[in-house]
């Protein structure tokens, strides 16, 4: 097989950094060894002066999911090839089981939308549209057969998604027994609905009504009832996605205090922007940023709280929620009416430059900004060692940072397929420089050199992020 | 009118003792006076050495409630003969609009029932079996002309009487603009349902399953999840009924230190009785103890807690939850199913005096005990300061308590409607020596000279207990 | 004995209010009875439209307090024409064992000082200067023998009133085993003197630096460690004084939720003003506002939060911690270096009408507003019935309060011997009307007929706000 | 140079497990490879069916330490040799300074004692044993030239090692100036002193009135202390030692959520060993288990908090706080007076293996085992990446760990200078295997072949560990 030798370069892992060489040997890393120790191979990439980093793994992305009438506008293809540019070299995105559909079909549909299509490697979590006898059962057979060892629930979102705390609580006994993770959407669907109408009613349309109709207590209430329920399936482990709001982080945090097996993601979204600054953008424009969980308000702390949980570790992962939806005909389905906008922020190319970002800001620190986008999603998920690290025998994934570049984001340069970008004009600190997949370099010096199909399926085993 | 005094006691309030003789004309006290001060009266009850004390309010009993395929063994005239014989003077009980019958109905159906029959004078709160437009208007028409200004719903009996999120949060949002108070029953129904056709999947039949099926968490849960309702419902008044657990206590505790309009009772069977030692007696005996919220265990903290909050005010009310079942014929219906036994323990009778024994074991001072058991329950639900205290212009509503006396409590001699007492054997110290209702002597000397017909329906004002 | 009739007002007491009216015979309230029912008195006070309270309790002031070199301006003759122009009919003063000094000595003076002078009644804690066996046995004889049973420690002023941990903790045991009540101005006192020293040192000498040298942290540190003394003196009752910052008041609400005897006061300078408006007063204006603990800053919630903590009993009582001093010469000896300057704000005058302001702006309930004035300091300071409430047997210790009058605050207006106001210009709801102690009316229609002698020492007994 | 292979193993690390070789080239780590990848070396270690961890490294030792009159009676040529045995190659203890004596002073004698005696290597913290302006400079010294980045203050012991709260609060501010971080032994020596000396007078004197007289309170307050006054000094880091109980761990906690740099490490002895079982020991049996903090109840939570808050990360660190006396004629010096009997327990022989334990246990993962007893060590105190990971360009400090292996402690077989072990009796699985210190093999096959002078002084850089 051919190498590769990344050179020069300060190795980051979640513990410190360590001035090393990382020598590839077909898709694998096989040696990590003193700096200039090893001095041929078949290629070299320079990284002197620049980070080296595990690929990023994305743990939440939702590319063509049909939602609101529509799809979300990235095919596997072109989100993972801007997950490729920005530095994220694992995806791991939802099989969707429809209501009535039985969950071996909704997995194979996804199949089906992402084979030979990505140019990143990829995962999937199933999503329970129903949980009933057949559901249980298809929970075991995909973490036994499938590599599908995580399961996704809604709280949110009555007459799809939603599944009764009867049905949470099944679920969760059997994850219990079969070692999967629990994943929920946390926000009280049925009280959201009456504000919903209410709003409508009294004729509040517009954009940033629909956050307002979910307020902040709506998601503490639904967290704090999730890890209840976690408790009483005998303290099944438990990932609370998207997480946005103060008071949410609060019981996860209490939950984690007392030694339980609760985890939580939050999103870039939830870090920078807000309710007021976004959501109520004038006329419809808010409707680029409509999201559920939704974006915060700026007079209270959520932002400033999300930070410290991803430094104390309340927050474990950052994940994208990567759910795009083009302005034009898609966001443009709720002109006159929120409820009708499509749900989704797209965001699967910036998350490792965003958080980069608060490095550079005093929030996070260089090992805690890797832990949070590489290590954790692939040790919570089931991809460990193989994914998240730089180590032998882990896949070449690869991305050479450099801390002194720029990142310009903007829909006239982003790769995703959408019609604005959620943090236009941004510019920030840090670049993506070099992108190396299963030791493929797919990005260097500005070029784009990767190409759909070389992604594959990963088969995951089981969380080793576990207390 | 007739004058009558009671002289020569300590009259008991929630701030403290003072010696002071009640004089009574017709049915309202008129006067507090120094001791001798009035020599003459109609009537003269020597309280030399005994305690005064306002008659008990009992905010919680269900008098000929149907449940599970029969009904409460008390009909108002029983229950609310016992509760005279026990100190308690005026109770409040559940009118219910049964599932798809109007409201008012309901109502209406409550007081032919009520009528004519009671000893002492009696309220009524609504519970509300759907929550709609219709319910939503009598709400408000219950409050302004029926004198019911407390509403309670159910989280547990999917089926029977509960309400789902949005229709908790539609109730308490219409109580926030009438003025009503919200009671609610903390459980996670549905998540209970799951644990109870496991168990008996599993021929886990015995009483004791009834306990283990409704673990202490999915009271926590639903207590946590009405908390964060009644804020989104811009901070509505709630009130917890019968919290029995530790974990509940602490969201009550948690609300209420920041400033929320949070409050909660509990009964004397979670102060003295537990999960193994009554619902697990051999056999079927459990049964007798059947109730929901159960009994907890022993092994863990909850009674000390609950001692504690009532102590410290997260726990402001004792209600009894009076709601009798016969052993024979009715406990039986549940014979090797205990999901079929009626749910419910009667002790209308004894709140009084078993609360008294917590003043003896040190567990609460004196104006503690009289504020728990008279003079919180009738400000909490607008019934202050016609109950619940001793001063002029309130009706005429004494008790004259002997704390050197002993009570023993037993089916033998309990005045309830029942085949058996929760409390049987009880030998507890202190004894109701005269009960006066609006000027009336109801019992003295051992002898009861009560009447049904005696008690009046009274109109109630909002609540008087918000911060 | 002359007899005095308030009739037609409305009774507020700590649960509730009612109508009726209030007989005095002599030095004591006689009797309550229904508005109408006693026709003839010897004076007859009209309460038409007014509250009827009991005469406010101040538990906290220094009446010509030797400190800094100066004493507080306020004798017992002008302190307590001021407290009962205000509608304060006892104080609470604190006799000062100085270092060195015998307990015994300290007190003799105190009694020296105030013997004769006073208008109202008056009692005294001792401050104990310095803990050793002597002190600890004087405890014990003046809990037994000389109706003082409240003994303050200081955390802070290290070389003057300072104790050390040992020193508190034997002084705790005591208080344990005599009953008696421990008060803590809870400063960490060694810490702020390095900050005040390092400050002095970079030149900044202004007076808002006095309060930027005494950290709200360090508040929370001192009333924290107290509370672990008290739990090591097996749970000896403790009470913090003007506590001023939320981060003490979090560590006396968890001690509280726990079931712990720990209670604090506040006082109304930190529900009203700030460092940042106050003493951040241009020049040297600020040393009007100097105290300890110090005004805290605007940008943080601790104003909100002691309101709060009003309501929630999480703070019991609201003193004056009156200890005043002119700005002329007295402040002015802190010119310079606000070290210097006097520590204190004089304010026994504007307690009862500041507070009531607080009912107008919904901060509090009437109820609450009566008991946090004056039923729980009396009960809190053993004075309970005598003082604090309404009925047969108390003092006749009244104050007819005028909800619709207003009250202006000035130096031009008030009669404290002060050359300033800190509430100057304040324009506030409510007004105090008549005044009556012990029978004597003292103030009625404007015009003041007190006189100095009128009040009496008041031997007190135990604390009975005890869970 | 000669190389040497350590192949087969599994190699630990905070992160995870994976299957490298791992190739050191004289005294550091060239490079981990793939299993099999590199076939030749000098030596030739094989680890197969092993775990191969980094050398422990315990951040708290006191060999030769003067205390009471005696000398702990490890010298570091014994202490090392223990260490080595264990499977600790680094100890990071503490210099001390006198009260009296130069700082410089203090650290010249512990060079002294060390310098050429270590059979592995080993750095210092410094005590201060008095703060003042000179050792204000002392320690900017230490940090900028001698490589000492951390100093240790003492609430407890009055008279001997005691700072006040000013100087603690001194010696934080200068810390925040120079980044050194602040180690606390947090128990209230002042109020301690009370009890021991009542405790004594009423001839209490067995040893375990030695843990009778510092209780669990007295523990939780320094340390809420000492994390209030971190805050003041403007959030410098501050790390807790030997933690014991669950009340300090809750303060720490209660930081850490907040975001506070604020740390703790427990001991061994406080996951295992009880206050009844062993200090109550009969007679004089009990002195073998005096130290400070005490052993904690067995009827509370300390044991089962502790290691949760291992895996919260609540616990960041497990050291042994090693300082060991005989029983014979050192603990004796106590016989009829606890508080004669010197403070120390000897453990540092085998800290990693009873923390293996945990894992078998399934206290902890394996991953966190490592991570407390080497990796976070490291970090926190200036010497990470050289020591506490196996990583090119680390120190070849390496354990080979049989996880199948057992180990049986006893004074019989142990290494330490202690006539009685600690731990006698305890048979617990692993067994360490072979210890590597900087590429020389130290023990193998039960052979020891270390020596004395192999051991250097290791110049710490500032803690790599902060938010």
């Amino acid at each position: 097989m051919t190498t590769l030798l990344v050179k020069g370069g300060k190795v980051i892992g979640p513990a410190g950094a360590i001035d090393a060489d990382v020598l590839v040997d077909g898709e694998r890393i096989v040696a990590l060894s003193l700096p200039g120790s090893i001095t041929t191979a078949d290629t070299i990439v320079d990284a002197t002066g620049k980070y080296v980093i595990p690929g990023g793994v994305d743990a939440h992305t939702h590319m063509e999911l049909p939602f609101g009438g529509t799809f979300a506008s990235d095919t596997f293809e072109t989100g993972t090839r801007a997950a490729a540019w920005g530095g994220t070299t694992t995806i791991v995105d939802f099989a969707v089981q429809r209501t009535g559909e039985r969950v071996q079909d909704g997995l194979a549909a996804w199949h089906a939308k992402a084979d030979g299509e990505c140019h990143v490697d990829y995962a999937f979590h199933q999503i329970l549209g129903g949980v009933d006898e057949d559901a249980l059962k298809a929970m075991d057979q995909l973490v036994a057969e499938e590599g599908i060892t995580s399961f996704k629930l809604f709280m949110a979102y009555p007459g799809v998604f939603y599944s009764d705390d009867g049905q949470i609580l099944r679920a969760m006994q059997r994850a219990r027994e079969n070692g999967a993770m629990i994943m929920m959407h946390a926000e009280n669907g049925p009280a959201i609905d009456v504000l919903v109408a209410q709003a409508l009613a009294r004729g509040e349309t517009d954009p940033i009504h629909h956050g307002i109709t979910r307020p902040a207590a709506l998601e503490a209430e639904a967290t704090s009832r999730a890890i209840y329920l976690a408790e009483v399936a005998r303290d099944t482990p438990l990932y609370i996605v998207h997480l946005s709001a103060s008071g949410a982080l609060a019981r996860v945090a209490e939950a984690r205090d007392n030694g339980r097996n609760v985890f939580a993601e939050t999103c870039p979204q939830y870090l920078y922007l807000t309710l007021e600054d976004q959501l109520g953008a004038p006329g419809f424009e808010g409707a680029k940023w409509v999201c559920s969980t939704p974006l915060r308000s700026k007079h209270e702390s959520h932002g400033r709280d999300l930070w410290r949980g991803l430094r104390t570790n309340d927050l474990s992962v950052v994940s994208t929620d990567h759910c795009p939806f083009c302005f034009k005909d898609q966001k443009e389905l709720g002109v006159g009416d929120f409820s009708k906008i499509p749900n989704g922020i797209g965001g699967v190319e910036h998350r490792v430059d965003l958080l980069y970002q608060g490095v550079v800001d005093g929030q996070l620190s260089l090992e805690r900004w890797v832990e949070t986008i590489a290590t954790t999603p692939a040790r919570m998920f089931g991809l460990y060692p193989r994914k998240g690290v730089i180590a032998p025998g882990s896949d070449a994934d690869i991305v050479v940072y450099d801390p002194n570049g720029r990142t310009r984001i903007s829909v006239e340069t982003h790769h995703m397929n959408m019609d604005h970008s959620a943090f236009e004009g941004y510019e920030i600190a840090g670049k993506v420089e070099t992108v190396i997949s299963r030791g493929t370099v797919l990005l260097e010096d500005g070029v784009y050199r990767g190409r759909k199909g070389h992604g594959q399926y990963l088969r995951r085993g089981l969380s080793s992020y576990l207390v």
